[in-house]
């Protein structure tokens, strides 16, 4: 339990640094005898991509998935899934300058406390590169949510303080940003833009909404499907807050606001967000992230090298303006390996 | 991992429900020769205790703590240390009339669909009850922290929508709300008052502050400081919300107003809470949560019968109006419980 | 994990010490809706308890236990349920002689060493005690196979050194020994009379046969059934071997000798003792494990006191000359606390 | 904790089948700035590889370890350490004949039952080959035991009935089975050469002594070292039996007999091998197991095919005669990552 691996029934270990020779994730407890060959996961993991909209870095990675176990003539055996995908682009040299040097908003100060060594090229395992890895697990995930009717969907709600005023999730295949309000979208588009010019960069907030998740996921009372989900999704690098339902918002509702009053054809709100005393109601789960602006910015910043003196840096490089939309699969990816994990360890009511 | 164990290292699992015989933890993992004696408990279990405020429910409990194993003449031995808390004062019969009908904002729906079958009474094992038992087990995490030098101190940031315009924690212990902000303070018992006339009850926000944790905490990159601390925050049933530092207000700002610079002297700024890539920096933790309002309300309510036949529900009985202040010790709880665990998960940098 | 929870899916931690106020279990993950009361735990309790044949200690424990929560009108919910039994009869002063001295064959040596401090009275949490938690525990891990159709049943195979020619289980009913063999265990009896005589103790050797298991148990590759029955039944502080099915002697075999053929109608034989591949193949399981004697002997022994200075001991009190019986009904509990919690580890072929 | 992940603290993480791509490891929890390059995984491996002695199978496997990830510049960084072992010379066609029938004393039967598909070329993800990978994280275990001045060293105590009279663990070195008597070795070399004519196979007893390990290691009750210990060995598919120090032979002593007499300069024996109440003494940790004859032979034996028709099968191809000496590196390895996990999870006395 040193920290890399998630999940009680159903596990994923990653493992990888930014610049090192691969990075993989080996995936425990898939249910036997489920169709899966490399493409299933590469679809997820050409989504997150880099260099698809302004927002993206121009690194060019391939990021081919290998299977190297757990599968047999194009089937899981239920066997631990092996997954590697090898760092082809990675140019170690670009990352000289910051050897010696703590990057502000980065994991350079704390890993180096922590370990007295680190891996310093493009943040080693603190890079956002891990999150291939995360992307690749929870694509075999949502290939058993898919065998139970349930789906987990990423929206940019939110991107450089825009607004998007809709949640409808059919028109965030009709731009680069996963946005569900096509005129917001335009707009954050251009003020990535403008930050792009100013070395800058910008945070935002992305939606993620379950469908089709059955009543009665979730155990009392640490292991919340609530809970749960908050660490998985805080667990990536750019989350600095989670919230369900109605969130930070119900805390200024009053209970009758807030109550989802129920009805013989079902609840008549959502403020729960599909899930009431840690286990879900069958509802949508209904979940917000809000992500940082990217650490990594041209702009020069006040920092300090790993001898305590005083220095400043810009940080140049391949670096995109904003986690999103890269972040989309990510959020999706951690959602749905927490859900089939609650999948696994639900017991059936009868033995 | 049926849900009811928190930790790695230091491990809290709770047992108990509502108008059962007792509720109660064992914590294992405590290091051994700490002096501890029920009182230490005490004090914390106390400060839930309702009866103080008008936001408090007229309930007498007593909540008396016994320490049954783990300790030797005043000192732990290093084994599991079992405490146990009388349900005293439960009156089950006053739960006759929701035995057959889900609760609004409840987890009496939830509890029917996972098990077929559920305690009723006060809800069970899903009461706020069950909290006692976290804040027992986070008094002994506290002494553990405060070897270190360690505190975690939580208040009332908002309530009802009114918001505390200080932080300073130096004033909370002036009024019964654990508010740094006395005008502010004056103003939410108002709106408790009145809340409490309407029979509806209020939500607000807590914000827990660590002072004195040393850099280096934390494990990559599941077990994030900031995701076993969400995951422990969000356990907690009224919560609705976690964000850390800057939190949803993050996402709003560029790359060069959120990261912090760091300087010989330290970090100019605490956008990031105090955790950066998952490992704490030196810096205070800053952590907030949204709890939404008590969902049991005398108001008129819609909802259905367990045969799924539409009714109306007035939940009368000794509620509070909101959790806030009784949730303010379990959140400290929970955040001394978590740093207690990484403490004794973090590896010495030489073995 | 810190050593006192057994169990992934159905877990078991027990805590308390020997001459406490108590000592208990808390079992989380048992299936709900399974009737269970007091006198399903107790039944097992008693055939602990010492009192009845000449192995047994003189010292009268009531050992009663009580279910604390996790039940409901004689159901159980599928909340934890905590169990505990109050030390009664407690003499704490019989141990004052023992406070500073280290008696062979115990864990008061390695305790002090550990922690650097020690519950002296009866061993504290390495007493024999502990066990009956386990064998509360695993009264309701038995409930859980019964209704699978699995039984787990324990004699006594060697005692002195005198060895059961039979494992007819039918037979072991009709001596207070547990054994198959009555004129074998006629001679074990006379044979336990003479070491008593002699203020010296014996071991012997535990046989469990489990009944009824369905092929398929078992998780590759660290958690073979058999890995996970050997650490369970390694855990009682007597036992020093387990072996399954042929066990040692499987390593004098030749592979023609030792494989069990295969036909239409079963295997034709269970030199595999019902494991193949750490994975259950439907017949029956067979262990065996061997019970040092007790360490407790009032024959002078050398030792040594806290300060290291030499000294000999002769330990007094009210002691069993051999754990056979008492241990029949702990090896039970561990085998069906292992058996359970890899029946609720199972998945479904299908989803 | 889908049963391939092993550990607590010090966590080994294996996947991979016989004949799949290949197969690997992921260690997480090894302390930081550790030296590590592949050499010193190599060198256990090599011993592992067949080509020896008379015992070996002629299948000629290279067995080269990359290190993927975690380390950086010849030094760990305390994330996880990735290691691949490709499969390069995996003949699947040899096992065409294997795809419909079970062989018997194999895994084939019992994963059909429990996954309704199985890998069936060379055993899948049972075949012995997936010990390589505990091998190859056992020397990265045996690099921190090291450090501590531990070192844990296996021999070949039996083979096909012929005892290994001493224990000297320096005569090993001498002769391909590591056995310590190098008269018996002559003649258990000549039993493996009659048993290969005779297309049959042979078991053996391994032991493994652990030199320098200091006392206080083990957790109570059910992680006592012993218990993890039995369950790391027993998790070895050809494992039988363990027995730690005196094992089955202390049930047949008497107290007096068994228990170690402690003096100021020590113990005067070792019957508990080390270990009392599952927690070091300081003293050497001994342990036996018992492996089975391998159940690839040649002679022909009665089983059934997928439909459950009989039939017979003759296993031919590159098969050993005995596990011995092959296992020899394997038990070593589990056993340091049983130790290193159990030093890593020790606590300083104080905080």
């Amino acid at each position: 339990m040193a920290g890399n691996t998630f999940g009680v029934m159903f596990t994923v270990t990653t493992w990888g640094e930014s610049h090192g020779a691969a990075i993989g994730a080996v995936i425990d407890g898939c249910p036997p005898r489920m169709p899966l060959v490399e493409s299933d996961i590469q679809e997820d993991l050409n989504r997150r991509k880099p260099g698809g909209g302004r927002s993206a870095s121009p690194r060019k990675e391939d990021d081919v998935v290998e299977i190297l176990s757990g599968t047999f003539e194009g089937k899981t055996t239920g066997t631990p899934i092996s997954l590697i995908i090898y760092n082809k682009s990675a140019r170690s040299k670009d990352y000289d300058a910051y050897r010696e040097v703590f990057r502000p908003g980065h994991g350079d100060f704390t890993y180096d406390r922590k370990y007295g060594i680190r891996d310093h090229r493009g943040g080693g395992r603190a890079s956002g590169r891990e999150t291939a890895a995360r992307v690749a697990a929870g694509a075999i995930a949502k290939k058993i949510l898919q065998q139970e009717g349930i789906t987990a969907v990423a929206c940019t709600k939110e991107l450089g303080g825009i607004v998007a005023e809709s949640s409808e999730l059919a028109a965030i295949g009709q731009n680069e940003l996963y946005c569900p309000d096509a005129a917001a979208a335009q707009r954050m588009m251009k003020k990535l833009s403008e930050a792009k010019k100013d070395g800058d960069s910008l945070g935002g907030i992305v939606e993620i909404i379950v469908r089709g998740c059955p009543p009665g996921l979730g155990e009392p009372v640490f292991d919340k499907i609530d809970a749960d989900l908050a660490k998985a999704l805080m667990s990536i690098g750019t989350v600095k807050g989670v919230e369900i339902g109605a969130g930070f918002q119900a805390s200024r509702m009053t209970g009758s606001q807030c109550n989802d009053p129920i009805t013989p054809d079902g609840f008549l709100s959502n403020n729960a967000g599909g899930i009431l005393a840690g286990i879900t109601t069958g509802q949508d789960i209904v979940i917000r992230v809000a992500c940082k602006p990217i650490a990594s910015i041209e702009k020069e910043q006040a920092t300090v090298d790993s001898a305590g003196n005083p220095t400043t840096i810009s940080v140049t490089g391949r670096h995109d303006v904003s986690v999103i939309p890269r972040i989309i699969p990510v959020c999706e990816a951690m959602v749905a390996v927490t859900l089939a994990d609650h999948l696994l360890r639900r017991k059936p009511l009868s033995l």
